[in-house]
C-alpha cells in the first residue's frame, strides 16, 4: 500500500493500493443536500480575466470565427513554453495552461491528416508551413492518408453519397476521456510506475501482433507522462508527485486535460467526472482553513474558464457538420451511487454556478446526471439555470448506473463511458432514411442516381406494399451494418497506427474495455415513412429511369412523438434490429459494438443528401436531429413527444438516444419559481419512464428569429442554446442552422 | 492475354496471362553448352569507367572506408535526380543510375533507426542534418525505436550477452529479392494494373488487421512503382512499358534494383536470378543483327560495375560483425530446369568473364547453381574463374531445385527463396555454443556473470556427464528457441509498420510466401564439446561462485569434420533437434521457420563474446564460421571434411548451409588446367552426397600473411577471397579477421 503525505486526511485502501479514483470519492467525499445560498459570485480576478476574453471572443467572431492559427509549430505535449491569457494579468490566473503561445489561438494538427490541417489554416487566411507539408506527407504518413489507402471501392462511394456520413477519417476519433483526476491524486511518477508494471505484465509466452501493439502502445504512453512533467515544468509546477491542496488538485488535473488538447483535436475532447473529486480537496482545505468559499468558487471559475477556451482548427465540412465551433468538453455534475447516496457535493453546485458568475456558455458541455433520488434543492437549482441559461443537459443516471457503475463520463455529448477504465471507438452515422431509400429503388441513390448498394431488384409497384418493404429494407439494413462497421474497422486500425492517444490512454487502465459506437440518422423518419406505408397509402412517383424520386402518401397515419403505440413500436423495432445486425459484425479488438440516436447538428447536412420520403419529408429539408420526432409530427404536447422517445429501450442504444426540446417560458409557469418546479416535474416524469437523455431549451421562438435578424445586440452575445448533442451560441450557427432551429417544435403546452 | 510489340518474336502463353516470368525464361531461353571462346574482353568504355571507379576506390580506402555521406536528404526512389559515375564520361555508360548524386556515396537511410544513421555518418566525420534529427525522433518513429519500445528484459539481456546475436533491429533486414525482370518484361503500368487488380481482390467480408495490412502495403507498393517511373524519367527513359531490346531490358531491371538500394539497406540487397533472363534478351537483339558480343559484354560489364557500386553508411558494431563492407549484392549463374535442361546460357559465362574483365570483386556476390549435370564446360569456366580470382561460390541446385523450384534466387549468401513469389524473415542467429554454457551454468552467462535464462539447476559434478548435460542442454534449447522466435517476432512486426520494403515487395506477388529464417552459431563447437563429454573425460573447472569457466579435457574424441560418424551424428542431432524447438514456435504472419548454419564473419564477434568450451576451444577465440569444422579439428584431408558438412540434411536447414574452404594451388594441381579439373571433382564429390554450399578459395596462407603485411602491394588492390557466406577484398577485413581467415585451415592435400 502506498502513502504519500500528499494524502493526509483521506482514508479508505484499495485506492492506495492500486488505481482507483473511485473508491478514493466514495471513501472520502461529502454529499451535499442543502441549496445554493452558500454559493458565492465572480472575485475581481474573475471578472478581469473573463472580460478579457470576452474581449478576444469578440475580436475572434468579428475575424470570421478564428482569431489566430499556428503554422509552423505541430501540436504536442511540450510543443510550448508557458503561456497566459494575458501576461500582465498571470498572476490572477488560478489555473494556468494554455494549448498553444497565446489564447484562442489554434494549434497545428497533422496527424490526423495534413490535407486538413492546411485547408483549415487556408480557410482562415493562413499559410501552411512548407517544412510541415514535406514531414507530413513525404516522411510520415496520416491517419486520413492511411484510411483512403485501404478503403474499399463500396466504402468511398457510401461515403461520397452520404448514406455513411460524418466518419472520422478526416478528423481525430475523440470520445477518449482521460481519467485527468489521477494526475492530481497519484502523481506522475506513480503513474509512470504503474504503466511500467503493465507492461512487466503484458510480456507472456508467443506474444502475438496484438500484444506488440499494446506493449508499444503503453511505452508511448509513458512517454506522454513523462512531457506531462515537462510541460507542467515550464509553468512552474512539478506534478511527479500527488496534489496537495485544491489549487493544486486543480491545476494538476488542468494539465492532465491539457495534454489531452495538444495532441488531439478528437470527435470529443470531454473533461468528465471531476466535480465531486475535486469538492474533495477543497472540503479538505476549507476544514483546514486554508481555503474559503470565495476563492473555491475561484479556482473553480477559472478551470471553467480554460474549458471554454479550448478551440480547434476545423475545415469546412466539418463546420456545416458541427456548427458553432463546439469541442465537446462535456463535463459532468451530480448522480447518484451504487450504495444509494446522492454524489452531489458543493461542487456540483459550484460548476453550475460558473453559468451565472461568467454568463451562459455552450462550453463545457455541463451535464447534469439525473436521478429522481438527486437532493431535491439541487434538481431545483439545475432546473433554475436551465430557464435562465438553457446551457446544460440532463441524462438519466437512473438507467446509466447499473450499465455503468457510478464513476462514469459522458465522453461526447450523451454517451457513457466508465472514467478510466473504458474507451469508445466513435463512429459517426449510418443514413437509415436513406437506407429505406435504397431498399425501394434497388441499392441506387436517390440523388446521385448511382448504384451504391448491391443490385438488389428495386419495388416497382405504384403502390408501397408494406411486407415487400420491411423485407427490402431488412436486407438492405443488412449490408449497411456490414459495411457501415467494416468501414469503421479501417478507421479505427488507422487511428491506432497513425494518431493513437497516447496522452490520454495514459490515464486510463491499461487493461481497457472498447465499446464500438456507430449511430442512427433519419430515425423518425423512417419510423413515420414506414408507418405511412402501413396506415395510410403510399403512391410512388417515379422519374423517366424508373427511381422512386417522390411518395404522394394519402390518408392518415400515426407519428412516432405523440406517444402513440402504433408508431412508437415500429420506432423500436427500427433500433433494436439495426443493433442486432451490428453485433454480428467482427469489430476491431474485439469491442463492443453499440449505438446511438444522436445526429447533432449534422441532421442538416444529411438532410441535404437524402430524397424525399413517404412521410411527407421533401428531398433536401433537414431530418429531424437525434431521437427528436418529426418536426410538425409532435402534435399532443410535450408529454405525449416526451413519452414516445422514452420508449426506445436504453439497452439498444448505449451509446445514447439525444432528445432536445425547446419550451415556450410560458407554457412553464407564470414566474421562475413555477417554471423551476414544473421542468423538474418535467424531468422527473420523463426519466422515470427510462429517458436517456434531454437537452432543456427554455425560451420562444421570437427570440431566436429576434436572435438571428438582429445578432449585434448585446444580450445575444452569449445567448447559449441546446442543439442536439451540445450547447451553442445562436449566433455562431450558420444562417442554414439557425433556419433548423427556428423550424424545430417549440412546445406551447405540456 | 496482353499482347506488347516488344515482345515481338517471345514465344508462351501463361507469362502473357498475368505475370509468370520463369514461363517466360522456359519459353524463350537458348541453352548454351559450349565453351567461354566466345566471350569478349573488355571495351574501351568499360576499361574507362572501371579504371574511374578504382581511382574512386582507392580514394575511399585512403579516407578510411567512406568516400562520401549524405547528410541532408532522406535517400528515396525520387530523392535524387540523374546522377553518372563520372558527367565527363556518361555517354560512355551504357547502365545509368546511381543509389546518391555521387559514385560511391553513401545515402542517409533513417527509416531502420535514427540513431545508427546518425552514427554512421559521425563514425566518418559527418555532421548528420539536425532537421531530419528533428523529424525521426519527434514525428517519425524508426523501427529501431519501435523494436526497443516493446522489447522484454530477458530479450535485451540475451541480446546484450549475445547468446542472440546480430538481430535486425539496428538495421534493415534486407533478404527481399525484388523481382527486378519484371520492369523489363513488363513494364511498370502493367505491374500497376496488376497490383491494382490484387487490391481489389483482397476486398473481403470481415476483413480484419491483416486485411488492412496488406491494402495498405499494396497501396505503398503503387506509389512505389509510380517512383521508379519517375526516377526513370530523371535519366531520359521512360520505362511504363516493357523494354524493347536488351540495353532497355538491363536498363529497366537495373531501375527495379536501383529503388530497391535506394531506399533499404538491409541485410542483403541481392540482384537474384536474372543472367538466363538477359541473356533472352541479347539473343534476339544479336539474332536480328542489332547487337555484337562486344556489345553485350560490355552491357553485362556495366551492369556487374553497377553492383560493385552499391554502397551503405554501417556503423562500427556492424562493420565489426560483416567485415569488409559487404552489401550482397547476390547474383546467380548456371542451375538446371526442372524440365533437365541445363538452364545455363552464355550470358552465364558473360557474368562471370565480369570477374576477367574488370578483375576480382567480392559484389555481386556471384553465385554458381551447382548441378552434376551443367554442362562440362560451364563447370570448367566456372572453376576456371575459382581458381583465377576465389571470387565465387557454388551452391547445390539438385538439392535446393526440389524445395524451391527452378527459378529461386539466393536472397542474402546462401539462402534461396523462389523469385518474385516469396520473401525472406531474416532473423540472424542464436549462439548455441553459449546455450551449451548456460545449460552447464544454470543460465548464467559465464562471461557477464548475470543470470540471462531461467535459473534451472546447474550442473555441479566435477565431470561432465553426458546424459545429464544432454537433458539440461535440450531444456536451454528449448528457452532459447522460444525467446528467439519471439524476438524476431517483435522485428519483423516492427519493420513491417516502419520500414516496410514496398520497392522491392511491389515487384514480387501480393499472395507471397513468407519464410521465417533463424541461424546457428558456434554449430561445430557444439558438436566436438558433446563429443569430448561423450567420448573423452571433460573435468570443469570453476571459478569462485561455483561457474564453469573452463574445461579439462583428457582422452581423444571424434570430431567433426573428419568424416567420422561417432561425431557427424551429434552434428546431425544438434541441427534437428534445433530446428524442430523452432517449429513449435509460432511466427510472425504465419511465416514458415528455417534455420540456417552461416555466422558470416560475424564469428569472430561471437567468439570474443563465447567462453571456453569442453573442445578445447578458449574463451574469446573465434567460433568457426558456418558449418565449417573448428579450426585445426580436420585431420584427415579436404574431402573427409566435406563429406562431414555433407552430412547436414539440407532439409533441416533449408536457410543454407555455409561451407567455406581454402586449398592449396599445390594441393589442386600442377597448372590451372590440373587444377580446374580437380576442382571439378571435388564440386562434383561434394555435392553429389546432398552438400548445399561451398565456397571456393584456392591460395595459401602464405599469401595471406604476406597481403596483411603489405596490402600496399598492387596485387593486393583485388585481392577478394570468399569468406562464410560472400567475398571480401583481404584487404579491406580488419585486422582480427586477416587474422581468423589465416587461422582457418588450407587444405594442403585432398
Amino acid at each position: 500500500m502506498r502513502e504519500f503525505e500528499q494524502w493526509d486526511g483521506f482514508t479508505g485502501r484499495l485506492w492506495k493500493e492500486g488505481i482507483d479514483v473511485r473508491d478514493f470519492i466514495q471513501n472520502n467525499y461529502t454529499p451535499y443536500d442543502g441549496d445554493e445560498k452558500f454559493l458565492e459570485g465572480p472575485t475581481e480576478a474573475t471578472d478581469r480575466l473573463w472580460g478579457k476574453l470576452q474581449e478576444l471572443q469578440k475580436e475572434e467572431r468579428a475575424k470570421g470565427g478564428v482569431l489566430d492559427m499556428e503554422t509552423d509549430v505541430v501540436s504536442g505535449i511540450t510543443a510550448y513554453g508557458a503561456a497566459y491569457i494575458d501576461d500582465s494579468m498571470k498572476d490572477l490566473e488560478q489555473v494556468v495552461g494554455l494549448q498553444t503561445d497565446k489564447p484562442l489561438k489554434r494549434a497545428f494538427m497533422p496527424y490526423g491528416g495534413i490535407k486538413m490541417a492546411e485547408q483549415s489554416c487556408e480557410t482562415y487566411g493562413y499559410k501552411p508551413s512548407e517544412k510541415l507539408h514535406e514531414i507530413f506527407t513525404k516522411y510520415h504518413k496520416t491517419h486520413n492518408q492511411g484510411v483512403f489507402d485501404i478503403y474499399t471501392p463500396e466504402m468511398l462511394k457510401a461515403r461520397h453519397n452520404k448514406i455513411l456520413t460524418g466518419l472520422p477519417d478526416t478528423y481525430g476519433r475523440g470520445r477518449i476521456v482521460g481519467d485527468y483526476r489521477r494526475v492530481a491524486l497519484y502523481g506522475i511518477d506513480y503513474l509512470i510506475e504503474r504503466k511500467k508494471a503493465d507492461f512487466a505484465a503484458t510480456n507472456r509466452q508467443g506474444m502475438r501482433r496484438g500484444d506488440f501493439q499494446l506493449r508499444e502502445e503503453i511505452a508511448d504512453q509513458v512517454r506522454a507522462l513523462q512531457d506531462m512533467k515537462v510541460m507542467a515544468q515550464s509553468y512552474g509546477y512539478d506534478i511527479s508527485e500527488p496534489a496537495k491542496n485544491a489549487r493544486e488538485a486543480v491545476q494538476w488535473l488542468y494539465f492532465g486535460y491539457l495534454a489531452a488538447i495538444k495532441t488531439q483535436n478528437g470527435a470529443a475532447m470531454s473533461v468528465g467526472r471531476v466535480s465531486t473529486f475535486l469538492d474533495i480537496y477543497i472540503e479538505r482545505d476549507i476544514e483546514k482553513g486554508i481555503l474559503t468559499e470565495k476563492e473555491a468558487q475561484e479556482l473553480i471559475d477559472h478551470l471553467v474558464m480554460k474549458f471554454r477556451m479550448v478551440k480547434f482548427a476545423r475545415i469546412p465540412s466539418y463546420n456545416q457538420l458541427f456548427s458553432g465551433d463546439p469541442v465537446w468538453a462535456t463535463l459532468e455534475v451530480a448522480g447518484m451511487g451504487i450504495d444509494g447516496r446522492s454524489i452531489v457535493t458543493k461542487n456540483d453546485f459550484r460548476f453550475l454556478h460558473t453559468l451565472e458568475n461568467m454568463g451562459p456558455s455552450p462550453e463545457p458541455n455541463l451535464t447534469v446526471l439525473y436521478s429522481e433520488n438527486l437532493p431535491e434543492a439541487f434538481k431545483k437549482y439545475a432546473a433554475h439555470i436551465s430557464v435562465q441559461t438553457s446551457s446544460i443537459q440532463y441524462e438519466n443516471d437512473d438507467v446509466m448506473r447499473p450499465v455503468w457503475g457510478d464513476d462514469y463520463s459522458i465522453c461526447c455529448c450523451v454517451s457513457a463511458t466508465e472514467t478510466g477504465k473504458e474507451i469508445q471507438f466513435f463512429g459517426a452515422r449510418a443514413n437509415l432514411a436513406k437506407c429505406l431509400l435504397y431498399a425501394i429503388n434497388g441499392g441506387k441513390d436517390e440523388k446521385t442516381k448511382q448504384q451504391v448498394a448491391p443490385e438488389y431488384q428495386p419495388i416497382t409497384s405504384e403502390y408501397l406494399d408494406y411486407d415487400e418493404v420491411m423485407k427490402k429494407y431488412d436486407v438492405m439494413m443488412d449490408w449497411l451494418a456490414h459495411l457501415y462497421v467494416g468501414t469503421l474497422n479501417m478507421i479505427h486500425y488507422m487511428h491506432d497506427k497513425y494518431y493513437y492517444e497516447a496522452a490520454e490512454m495514459a490515464l486510463i487502465d491499461t487493461d481497457v474495455r472498447r465499446t464500438f459506437a456507430t449511430g442512427i440518422a433519419g430515425f423518425s423518419h423512417v419510423v413515420d415513412s414506414l408507418s405511412a406505408i402501413k396506415y395510410a397509402k403510399v403512391k410512388v412517383i417515379r422519374d423517366e429511369e424508373g427511381m422512386a424520386v417522390d411518395f404522394e402518401t394519402t390518408g392518415d397515419f400515426p407519428r412516432y412523438g405523440n406517444d402513440d403505440d402504433r408508431a412508437d413500436e415500429i420506432a423500436v423495432w427500427l433500433l433494436r434490429t439495426f443493433m442486432d445486425k451490428l453485433k454480428y459484425c467482427h469489430t476491431y479488438r474485439d469491442s463492443e459494438p453499440t449505438t446511438s440516436i444522436l445526429t447533432i447538428t449534422s441532421n442538416v447536412v444529411y438532410g441535404k443528401a437524402t430524397g424525399s420520403l413517404p412521410d411527407g419529408r421533401k428531398a433536401g429539408e433537414p431530418l429531424s436531429p437525434g431521437a427528436n420526432p418529426s418536426y410538425g409530427a409532435e402534435k399532443s404536447g410535450l408529454l405525449a413527444s416526451l413519452n414516445s422517445v422514452a420508449k426506445l429501450p436504453y439497452e439498444d442504444a448505449l451509446d445514447g438516444i439525444s432528445n432536445t426540446q425547446t419550451i415556450n417560458p410560458g407554457a412553464l409557469g407564470h414566474n421562475d419559481e413555477e417554471r423551476t418546479e414544473n421542468l423538474v416535474h418535467v424531468l422527473d416524469g420523463y426519466f422515470e419512464q427510462g429517458a436517456h437523455h434531454l437537452n432543456v431549451n427554455v425560451f420562444g421562438t421570437e427570440k431566436l428569429i429576434d436572435a438571428m435578424e438582429h445578432p449585434e445586440k448585446p444580450e445575444y452575445a452569449n445567448f447559449t442554446i441546446r442543439v442536439s448533442g451540445y450547447a451553442v451560441k445562436f449566433i455562431d450557427l450558420t444562417k442554414e442552422q439557425q433556419m433548423d432551429v427556428i423550424a424545430r417544435t417549440c412546445h406551447d403546452h405540456m
